[in-house]
């Protein structure tokens, strides 16, 4: 690593104050090697909350603060849409560049994204996700060097009210890359592939609309086979009806102790007058200052429940580590720090762009995960095993 | 129902005193409908116990207890491979049959059994499996009337020590019907499909032989489609690391309270001599008399953990009954009695037997079962999804 006393901080730009970007600012004010260098959104309120906050510009576009000399570095935290214009953007004028989950709604986004990046001579990361959490990653440390033996299954579960937290309307909608499959499904099939360290060789999902107001996939259940053998099992319900932080001591996803509240975000939905109300209370609760980012996180940060089975232990991630169940019993493996996964995305621009070093979590990483998902909803529609390598479609639209 | 008063109770005899049938003894005696009329059984402590215990005859040929007059049903809780011809003797002897899972070696051997038992007019029921279980059945009920809106997807994991409870050399060869694959699989098929009340259409699974001392399967992974669109993921582990009843208030499967002990049944297990000493053990400590049944079942039983998912709501098995998170919020659906899912096999049996209700549970049902899990062990050998009309293999050594 450079020395952080000679090399400058990455300064990073922060390109959409909804609830990534709001999440992303302190990680990047509290990172040692990165410094906040403002912000863009189209919302006048985010961008007063912003500015009155961090005494930093916010502008109303996205290219305006692209084009800043003082950024480095943003971290494209737009509606999904937006993702392939901002991140060609960004190359072109030489910023590096984090863009968030899921990297772009095509394949053929992906590609031109990627080519862009590296034509620029740009670093590319994809996150958040809970792929960087410093649990997932300290596992994957232990599976690829065979600490507990040969890796053999991972197991995930998440039930939460994905689908009833206030949203704008192409969020509801497959086709623009709304619903469980290209927002949360990501997030799992990074934590299974940051772990398991092998291609995806098949996927075979089922996926469920139980809420025609929702009109979008709220669950799955999905089988994936890695090339390497080792298997994956995903579960996942943003229904608000079963909540499975039940069974992690009530800590939510972001480490944060939490209170049973069954059943409360489909009331407060039901409550709101029209589409408008929605996209205000998204604003005022999930955007920059809103309350939803309150708190702190005290705990590991998750994604529902996982187990990861080895040959000699079951690992799984607890609130302050990771518990392992190994031949000789139980014991925790604590770990220290890393309660933001935020931290861990900033750690793998900084040390690709100022130590050289390969991040994992970049666009080819990225755009398989796409392709995963793409999979999963193909398999649900097909009813069948989906090979990856046979995998035709390219879009989320298709 | 008949009067209980007028119409005699069924006098069963306990054919095989080991864990499954010394299970069996205090579910009959407790029984309204039901009483035990001696057992029989090879080895002569576990004779001597059940005598000194009961004061009831314990002959050493399972063909002697079948031929009593006094018996009108037997429970066959033999090995796997002795089913087929206690069944079909008990029913050319014209007594009913309950017999354990897996109903036999082969969907051959099954249809002589069902053939048998259809010629010589007597019931035969499959079981117990944890498809018993009153959670269950009450599930179902919900399941199959709507009450929750339509069922979509089960998920199910379990973390047990399977693998290192004292064995006879056939429970830890696959070819034999050893192994996680016929003995606690069928309990999470019959689980699902009593609660899914729906033919299975394929399925997709991964299997893991982790331990060359115990050569046989030990953990899955494995993908449902039933044909109603249903999807039920089973996760199973019997390696003695994680033990998910960790997750369930540490009440074990039988409904009794538990401590954590982590790795001590495979420490225990490789504190034998040899495997004279392990056959031993297993029947002194999981025979009929041993620790191992001993305390009593203050709650519901389970199988792990499972999530039902509706459309209107989620279900799980509590302790008292069953959680339910629907759109309202969270509640309890409480439950009075059914500690013992034996209790309900019984029941099927005298129900079928004594008011000519057609069973759940019946052979036709085991059959499917073993089929499906005929599948599960085929998907995983061609690692591919298997359509179960498609099916060739009809044992569990092919």
């Amino acid at each position: 690593m450079s020395d952080p006393k000679t090399v400058p901080p990455l300064r990073v730009g922060v390109i959409g104050l909804g609830i990534a970007g709001a999440a992303m600012v302190p990680a990047l004010c509290d990172h040692p090697r990165a410094v906040l260098a403002g912000a863009a959104d189209v919302n006048a309120e985010l961008r007063r909350r912003f500015t009155s906050d961090k005494g930093l510009p916010a502008v109303d576009n996205a290219l305006d603060l692209i084009g800043r000399d003082e950024v480095d570095a943003v971290y494209i935290a737009t509606p999904h849409q937006f993702h392939l214009e901002h991140a060609v953007e960004a190359a072109r004028r030489g910023k590096h560049i984090i863009v968030e989950k899921p990297m772009a709604l095509s394949l053929d986004d992906c590609d031109v994204m990627e080519q862009e990046a590296r034509r620029n001579n740009v670093v590319m990361i994809v996150g958040h996700t809970h792929g960087f959490d410093l649990p997932v990653l300290r596992m994957r440390q232990a599976t690829t060097s065979g600490e507990y033996g040969r890796l053999s299954m991972l197991s995930m579960w998440n039930y939460t009210n994905f689908l009833y937290r206030p949203r704008r309307e192409e969020e509801l909608d497959t086709s623009k890359g709304g619903g469980v499959l290209f927002n949360q499904l990501p997030h799992q099939v990074d934590v299974a592939r940051t772990i398991a360290d092998s291609p995806v060789r098949s996927v075979r999902a089922s996926t469920a609309i139980l809420d025609p107001r929702r009109p979008t996939e709220g669950s799955y259940t999905v089988f994936i086979d890695f090339e390497s053998g080792v298997t994956a099992s995903l579960v996942y319900s943003g229904y608000d009806h079963f909540d499975s932080d039940e069974l992690h001591q009530w800590i939510s996803s972001s480490g944060k102790p939490k209170k049973p509240q069954h059943g409360k975000a489909r009331k407060a939905w039901e409550g709101l007058a029209d589409a408008k109300d929605e996209l205000e209370l998204r604003q005022r609760e999930y955007g920059y200052g809103g309350a939803f980012l309150a708190g702190e996180s005290r705990y590991q940060p998750h994604f529902g429940l996982m187990v990861v089975s080895c040959q000699n232990a079951d690992l799984k991630i607890a609130p302050d580590g990771i518990a392992v169940y190994s031949d000789e019993g139980m014991t925790t493996l604590p770990l220290v720090g890393g309660q933001d996964g935020r931290t861990n995305v900033i750690d793998e621009l900084c040390a690709a762009v100022l130590d050289d070093v390969r991040p994992l979590h970049d666009g080819a990483f990225a755009r398989e995960t796409l392709r995963v998902c793409l999979a999963v909803h193909e398999s649900a529609r097909q009813r069948r095993e989906i090979s990856i390598a046979d995998l035709q479609r390219r879009h989320v639209s298709q």
